[in-house]
């Protein structure tokens, strides 16, 4: 098997599933009891904290463990104390986490409006621009689009929004972008930024949210009173020593894979292209994440192409693995001729996937594509 | 060590643990994604599903999964459809994620109410009756007290609602409940019930809210649209399969382990009597579940015994871990005396207890005491 959908979800690293498991049968304390050893759970809970805060940069701001990315992009697009009526500004090529939020808030009376997008997925800053006012109490644009991996400007859209929208709030969902791009919070400027452990190597249900001291946010999730009042549920410790592991050794060795990732993709849009020479290639790669690559081949459909990979044991997306089984907003979103809208995939890797894979990958991709097509022409 | 703090947390079991490790190592896929493994995938998470419908008696109803019960129990509260204004009858023992989202509410403008409760911690029906009428719009009243073991009679509750607040939705918090005592939906009535894993030796961060056809639920997470779109994250496969794993296990074994623990708290509870004439037993055995056993000790404060205990190797709560940092209110609830409202102590077991320790756990009790109260004469 290859597997070329990391941007979906990522394999737990071998020493982020032992913390987990290590806890589960040994160090199941509640961290929120009074006894040493629910202290010491708590101690190490601020272990991990400390870890996603110093990858993050994250300065005096603040981070809760939440349940995911989700949870998170939840937490900042509801919490954030808005004043009804007031106008929302989101990019037009959001994750559905943040998408059906706003779509939420629209309803309940808020000015929601969308940055246009260019062809790689990125938000235009000047278009972007025009839509800042006064009144604007929220925005909140992706640091790395899950669709194309184009790596949005987020310190030149932090700059446009004090200047011009100086009451809002900024939120970024870095869900694509931390562990795969450098990430300085303080350096970028935002006041509010969702992170995931499953795309990393950790395990699934838990992430968490920088939240800068000038935000004022609200709970999701009322209780007991844990992650300082701020998300409460007993706290998913197992989990989140789990999330540290994972961020302690993709830091460790972020250069390397970073080059190894970005080598993979390129060299796979390179060997695609020239056997398919009129695939449009997504991503641009002056402006992208090392761990996507999005292409759209000509006359032939992404899912159908998926399935037809499959059976090379080669398994890849077609923009995102949460709106998989829904309608494809993403060829028109990007503008694409008829040709090319139906036919995205998204190849995403991880430090675990090898260059060498790419020559079969590319062949079993042309492979598919020529029969596909003669089968469409019978 | 002698673990008695298993209504605040659990050992996760060997197979369930085993289920998470794998999951996470092999089959790591996105339930959402397209390919065979991704199809497999959401196939095990519906046997899953299945599972913990089968082990609820959910009938048609429909069951979706959390990141715990605080999460089923927010859901529950702000999620239910009601009029602003309309009356929301919520136990006065509830744990504090169901009372805290009533605060919330409160302050947003609705009739938040408080059924009392009786002496063991459940609630009395007669008084509960008084507070409905045709405005009520949800009812919360837990399946298990976390403080004492109480058990509330939810079907006699239900039918109170039925015949006096005919438009309420009746939720339950079955954190205590599920997997301790034999819970039946069906038979209950109810219409919303929050279930959480890591109370019965699942790993923390997995939960699920069964919610009836009758109910109208708006999800809290809003984004991919999985769990039917009530429950948006991608789905924390890993954890769900240990979930229903733990649950597997724990219906295989329910009689003999529910015996066992019976056993346990009685012959624990008759020792510390018999030791200190002057304790009060709060838990009923009348009306109980039979993993908690809560005392009131006369003339001690309930966080020094447990810091006592500790050098015993006894590991206590004091109510509820949720809220061990914070004043305790439970003393008042219950209208304990001056002299044992402090006092209290909750001794909570699972089946990896075993009855032999219980001379043990008395005999350092009494020693404890003995030596807090000369402390305190000096």
């Amino acid at each position: 098997m290859i597997y070329l959908d990391n941007a979906a979800t990522t394999v737990v690293y071998e020493e982020a599933n032992r913390v987990l498991f290590d806890a589960g049968a040994e160090f199941y304390f509640n961290a929120s009891a009074l006894y040493a050893q629910a202290v010491e759970a708590e101690k190490r809970l601020k272990a991990a904290r400390e870890t996603l805060k110093t990858a993050l940069h994250a300065g005096d701001g603040a981070f809760y463990f939440t349940s995911g990315g989700t949870e998170a992009d939840n937490t900042a697009l509801f919490g954030v104390r808005k004043p009804k009526g007031s106008r929302i500004v989101i990019g037009a090529g959001e994750h559905d986490a943040v998408m059906n939020p706003a779509a939420v808030l629209k309803e309940q009376g808020y000015d929601v409006v969308y940055a246009p997008v260019r062809r790689d997925g990125s938000v235009d800053e000047e278009e972007f621009a025009k839509l800042l006012n006064e009144n604007v109490s929220l925005v909140s644009v992706m640091h790395v689009s899950n669709h194309t991996g184009a790596v949005n400007d987020i310190k030149k859209l932090v700059k446009l929004t004090s200047k011009y929208a100086p009451k809002a709030v900024f939120h970024s969902d870095g869900v694509q972008a931390f562990g795969k791009i450098p990430v300085n919070i303080r350096a970028l400027g935002v006041d509010l930024y969702s992170v995931s452990g499953h795309k990393i190597h950790a395990p699934k249900g838990i992430g968490g949210l920088y939240v800068s001291k000038r935000a004022s946010v609200k709970p999701l999730l009322y209780g007991g009173g844990q992650e300082e009042g701020f998300r409460s549920g007993t706290e998913m410790t197992p989990l989140i020593w789990a999330f540290a592991a994972a961020v302690e050794r993709n830091m460790a060795h972020f250069e390397k894979n970073y080059s190894k990732k970005r080598d993979y993709i390129e060299q796979l849009s390179k060997r695609i292209v020239e056997l398919l020479p009129d695939t449009q290639v997504l991503t641009d790669f002056e402006r992208c994440a090392p761990h996507i690559l999005t292409v759209a081949l000509a006359g032939v459909r992404g899912e159908v192409m998926l399935h037809a990979l499959e059976k090379y044991g080669i398994l890849v997306g077609i923009g995102s693995a949460c709106s998989s089984h829904k309608v494809n907003r993403f060829g028109s979103l990007l503008a694409l001729d008829e040709a090319h809208k139906e036919g995205t995939l998204r190849f995403s890797v991880s430090e675990f996937n090898d260059i060498g894979e790419t020559e079969q990958v590319a062949a079993a991709v042309a492979e598919c594509a020529a029969k596909l097509k003669e089968y469409a022409r019978k």
